[in-house]
Formats: C-alpha cells, sequence, structure tokens
C-alpha cells in the first residue's frame, strides 16, 4: 500500500522558494551563513512549520535541532534524515535546505494520510555544516559524532572575533540535550548532487554508495635560476622543466585509474616570475580522489613515484607535503539498498555515483547505518547563487526519501 | 712586432678591484645604478686615470663619455671600444666595467710601448646599460646611435621621480657634444659571458658571433572553475590539464631546434589557486629566443600552433598576446674575424659564441661594423652580487681586444 504513497512536490517546492526569501542574494542565491540573523530565522521558520506539522522538536548542546514524529514503539531507535539550513556567502537555494525540506514533506505527507510508522522518524538540521563563518565543514554532525569536541566548537571565532558559543547563546540555540548519538536504526541525507554526472548522463536519482577517499598535497621544486638567454637548456635546472613531465604523467596515472579518480592542480606558480628569467622555484598544490580504498592507495603512491623520477632526473629537490587527509566512506549496504529499492518500485532513472565531495552524512556513518540520495543540479553549479534544479527532480528525490524511510521504520 | 704585445694583467686587476670598492656590497657585489652619486664616482675616477694616460676626454647630450687616444691619422674613423659602468642593485664586480677598463688597458698598453696607431682609438661608457634605476636598458647607446630619442631618455624618472635629465645635470653629465654616431671604423666590446657555457667547455675567449633573436609572449588558458571532487576529469575544461600537453611539447620543440634554442616559462600562475578548485584560468609566458632567423621564426610558428592545438582540443580559449620583441644582431664578418685572428695568434682556447642577453653592442652594430668578446663567469652567475671570474680571464680578454684593435687600427 505504502508503496503508491508519493510526497505533495509543490508543497515542498513552495516551501523551497519560501526559506529562500531569507538572506536572498541579488543574483537568486542566498546568503544564509551559519548562526547569523537570517540563519536563525530560517531555522525559526522551519520549526514553526515542523511544530504545526505536530512534531516534537529538540535542541542540542551545539544547535543541531531534532524534529521527531512518534513511531507506534517510540523507544525504538529512529529512522532519521536531514541536511543542513546554513549556506555559503554566495550559496544557491538548494544546497543543505533540500535535504531539511524533504525530510519535513516526509513527516507532512505520512501525516495527510494518516499513517503511523512502527520506528519514530526525525529530521535533523545539522549547525555549520558549510564553515564558510566559522571555519570547520560540518561541524555540528561532527559534534554529535564524537569527532570534534563541544569546546573546541564553541571557540571557533569568525573573522571579527565573535565565537560559535556567542553566536549560539545569543539566538537561544544552545540546547539542553547532549550532542552525542542517540539510537538511531538508518539515516537517509538527500542532497542535489553539486556536480554534473547525473544531468550529463540523464538520471534522476544517484544512489550514493560512499564519498571519496581524498588527500591534499604541497609539492615544491627547488631548481636554480637564471638568465632567459644564456643558459642553454641543458645546462638549465628548471622547475618548469620538471613540470612538464610531472602533469602529463599525473593525468595519465589519473586517467588509467579510471573514471572514478579525481586529480586537481588547484594551485601553480613559478617564482621570482619574470619573464626572462628561468624560475629558481615551482609550488604546486596536488588533490587526489578515488573512492576504492586500494586504487586510492596506488594513486599515492604513483604520484609520490612520478614527482621523485621526474625531479631526480633534473638534480632537482622536491619536498612533497601531504596538508590534508580524508578517509573515504562505504556507506551501510542496506540503507543504499532501501534507496535502491524505493527508486525501482518508483521507476526513476537512477545511477550508482559516488560522492567527490565530504556531507554531514560522512560523520554521521560514523555511528549510524547511513546513505544519501542525490539530485541532479543544473550543470553541476553549486556553491553558487546560479545554483539551480528541476522542480520534478526535488519531488523525486523527497520520494525515494519517503519510501526509504518507510521500509526501514516499518 | 705587435703580435708579441701584452696587456698588463695586474693593473687591469687591481683597476677592477679599486673600482669595486665603490658602492660595494656586503655580500662583494657593487651596486652603482645608473646617474647615483656612486655612478658619478666610479665615472669620476675613470677619467682621472685616462686624463692621467694623456687622453682626450669628451661627454655627449646623454652622458656617454669617449676618451681618445689620438692616431698618426687623427682625421680617419676611430677604432672603439667599451661598455658601461653602472650595475644592477645588487650586481657583481665585473659586468660592463670589465669592457671599461680593457679598454682603458689596452691604451695604457700602446702608451707603455710608445706604439702610434694609424686610425685614433676610443674607449666609451654608455650611460644606463643596465635599465635597472631608469626603466629602459642600454638607453645611451640607444639614444647615440638614433634608436631612442633624447628627449625620451631624458624624461625617464627613477621610482622617486627623479628625472635622467635632474641627474645627469646634478653630476654634471650633460655633454655639449651631440648624442650621435660620428666616424667608427670597427668596435669591439668585451664582457663576461653571463652564462655557463665557456666555462662547461673550458674555453677562455667566446668569439661573439651575434645576439639571438627574442621575444617574449603572455599566454592565458580560459577554462571553467569547478569543484575539485564531483566533476569526472573527462568532463572538466581544466586549464592546467591543458598546460601538461602544452610544456612538454614547446620543450620538445625547443630541443628538436637544436642547442641554440632557447625556451623559458618564465611566469606561471593558476587561478583562482585554491587547492579543492580546479582553476577557471592559467596565465604562463614564454620568451623563446634563438640566434637564426629562420629557425626562430619556425619556433614561433610551432609555439602558436601547439598552444592552439593543445587548447582548441579541450574547448579551451586562449589569447597569445607578443609583448616585447627584439629582433637578433648578426655581427660585422671583419670584425668577428679579427677577434678570431686575436685568438689564433695568442693560442687561447676559444668558442663561437652567440649572446643570450642584450648589449650596448647590438643598438652600436646597427651603425658601425661591430663584434664582441666574451671571457667566462663563474657558474655562469651574473647579475648576482657573487658574480665572479678568473684574473687570468680578464688578462686574455683584454689581450684578444688589444690585438683586434691593433688590426683595425693600423
Amino acid at each position: 500500500m505504502n508503496s503508491q504513497l508519493r510526497i505533495n512536490g509543490d508543497r515542498l517546492w513552495q516551501r523551497l522558494n519560501e526559506i529562500a526569501k531569507i538572506g536572498a542574494t541579488a543574483l537568486g542565491g542566498c546568503n544564509r551563513q551559519a548562526l547569523t540573523d537570517e540563519d536563525k530565522q530560517g531555522r525559526d521558520l522551519f520549526i514553526g512549520w515542523c511544530k504545526a506539522a505536530g512534531c516534537s522538536v529538540r535542541v542540542d548542546e551545539i544547535g543541531n535541532i531534532f524534529v521527531r514524529r512518534a513511531g507506534r514503539s517510540d523507544s525504538l531507535p529512529c529512522v532519521m534524515t536531514g541536511s543542513h539550513l546554513d549556506t555559503q556567502p554566495t550559496g544557491g537555494k538548494y544546497d543543505g535546505v533540500y535535504g531539511v525540506l524533504a525530510g519535513l514533506e516526509v513527516l507532512e505527507t505520512l501525516n495527510d494520510h494518516n499513517i503511523e510508522t512502527t520506528n519514530p522518524l526525525e529530521v535533523v538540521v545539522w549547525t555549520n555544516e558549510e564553515g564558510a563563518r566559522f571555519d570547520m565543514a560540518m561541524m555540528g554532525s561532527a559534534v554529535w559524532a564524537g569527532q570534534m569536541r563541544l569546546e573546541d566548537a564553541y571557540e571557533l571565532a569568525d573573522r571579527e572575533g565573535i565565537t560559535v558559543r556567542d553566536e549560539l547563546a545569543r539566538h537561544g540555540y544552545i540546547g539542553e540535550h547532549p550532542a552525542k548519538p542517540h539510537a538511531v536504526k538508518a539515516v537517509f541525507e538527500t542532497h542535489i548532487e553539486q556536480g554534473p554526472v547525473l544531468e550529463a548522463a540523464n538520471q534522476v536519482i544517484g544512489i550514493v554508495t560512499g564519498v571519496q577517499n581524498m588527500s591534499r598535497y604541497r609539492v615544491v621544486i627547488h631548481g636554480t635560476e637564471t638568465h632567459a638567454g644564456p643558459a642553454p637548456m641543458a645546462m638549465r635546472h628548471d622547475p618548469v622543466m620538471a613540470l612538464a613531465s610531472i602533469l602529463p604523467a599525473l593525468y595519465k596515472m589519473a586517467e588509467r585509474h579510471g573514471p572514478d579518480s579525481r586529480l586537481t592542480v588547484g594551485y601553480l606558480s613559478a617564482s621570482p616570475g619574470s619573464s626572462n628569467t628561468v624560475p629558481g622555484e615551482v609550488e604546486l598544490t596536488v588533490d587526489i580522489r578515488h573512492p576504492q580504498e586500494q586504487i586510492y592507495a596506488s594513486m599515492l603512491d604513483e604520484f609520490r613515484a612520478i614527482v621523485d623520477d621526474s625531479c631526480q632526473a633534473r638534480g632537482l629537490h622536491v619536498p612533497v607535503d601531504c596538508f590534508f587527509e580524508s578517509p573515504g566512506v562505504t556507506f551501510d549496504a542496506g540503507c543504499v539498498e532501501a534507496v535502491s529499492e524505493s527508486v525501482s518500485s518508483l521507476g526513476y532513472t537512477a545511477d550508482r555515483i559516488v560522492s567527490g565531495a565530504g556531507h554531514d552524512a560522512c560523520n554521521v556513518a560514523a555511528v549510524a547505518p547511513t546513505s544519501m540520495i542525490f539530485i541532479p543540479c543544473e550543470e553541476g553549479i553549486s556553491h553558487n547563487e546560479l545554483e539551480n534544479i528541476e522542480a520534478s527532480h526535488s519531488e523525486a528525490g523527497a520520494n525515494v526519501l519517503l519510501l526509504a524511510m518507510l521500509k526501514m521504520a516499518s
């Protein structure tokens, strides 16, 4: 019977547009950075909707909001969904907020049809996912999942020295409930893809199986500064000539490891940077990602070998420094399967996909069975006021969430 | 008889060391930037030596100093040598000043041996060769040779707004003589190589046959900024991936055109320069040099084709802008031959060499038969306080100059 159930796509779309008025930007995006007045307005509006829907609301010590619809056996572990309401300074209307409102839409739909679930359902709003104002992405979920100390989060300050604790207190969002895991049976986070894969493949749903392993390296190639005229090419210690053999080897290596590989040289600079001087130094960053642990490990080994070989051949000294590392996440097979079955029964086109970006679900996955549901976003553009999605995709994602939660909570 | 004549290497070396005390720097170099008090002190010291040697001295409107030792037929065109006394801010003790004092040493040697030449001999000090304080390298020789207007040179200002005219006047170096070519039979400029070629080949003398053609280009590769995670490599418009095919192709092209080719990527920068963002733009400069006109022209064509092909394949837009061009110089065959014969009769090891850097001789060559004589400098290091040469090489270069000038002036 429940497999015929559908959410109300218009209500969801209207609410997405209504909350987008808070912190609306000139180019059609949103600026509701964490714990600003705008973020508080968004939270208050959301809580109002939840209370009107008959849900109970509790807030924990780091300001995470848990909205609960009681289950038939209310002491059983809950089935949870949610995401975040905060945005980048020039963010879009859907990143985060879609996952929160899709969750509320599931609860509303069950109310509309007087459907009782066995397990209680919860919709969560995690505090400061973006890390734009307070420089710690996925902060609220990290504290809740025990991956960051509450005191450390409280002391994070914005550029004006105002702390997370100051702002939580000012807005009345330091809750009484401890910020630590409670009994959770399964967690689903719906989110826009923030990449171009689903749109390009003309798929409505991404069944997210995990999050990439990723790390970032700073490579400094020390050569010898020389006049661009007199020194023959063969007598130079030119770090750009080393770069010329490193770069194609890196991209070939990434290609060899298949379409899930990611290799990005985001920072690249030669110094002293004079057009008629052979540079004395080249600095670059290399960001490497792959969902599979073993392939990822091979990529890291091969990356170091490529740099070493290219530079040793030229007698250049090259320190390689890892400055960021984030292990990959493999989502819970049962949760992924629940999403997959929901997609099948709804008849949507879908691909299995690995998230290239981090989400609150990464932290949550450490303490509870978790997976994610992606919907396409236009041209993969996100963290941008021009971020856009189709209403039909918003509806489809929420329908998948509905059936997956029902399956877990029945 | 004259072929047995030798200059006084000790006197030359002592004078190099004495003038180096003016503007001496902590690391053993010199700071005598054009038309500073130190440059004036250096000029005055040099003129004192010349007058003591019985020479006449005249100064032209742009401060170029011409020291003359009369010839038997003094109305004949002179045989000229010389270079510059000004230095870079952290310059060495030999760049320029060696060519001036080697010239004076030739005159002193002829005095010592009471040798009269048919043609008069002149030693010139060109004003502001370095272009460090007033941003126009080889200024004095350019004005003299008619390649720069006197008024334009006068109006050049340093960072504090002080002009060339101000400083020439303050130091009493605006001469009465017009800054334009007089009758010159031949010109030789001795100079340190400022590159590593002679030292590496263990040669004492470089017989300089010309100066490279050179030009510089700014290349801007416009791509699309993207998150480093979600976007598959094949769907990116990554300008660094285009760079990865451009760079090795450029260096291979330079190698294919032989050991006289020079290709330097001196400036290189990706923006926005965030380690987890695919850059939206890469900017680089390419400096291309070759002594032979035809090969040089091929290099420029191939450079543009490499950039176009690499970028068009990725759908990237790439403007290429030439912002500096300096045609090559082929020195006078008679002057080159005079140097070559002098080297042979002196028994020094020597290589024919093309200058990778510009010199006053490039301007002079436009109006008079000209060539250059190089001596090695340690590790090719120049424009640097650590610049160093061997006293025996200083002596050898001046001996070659002596015989070449005598040959032309007899």
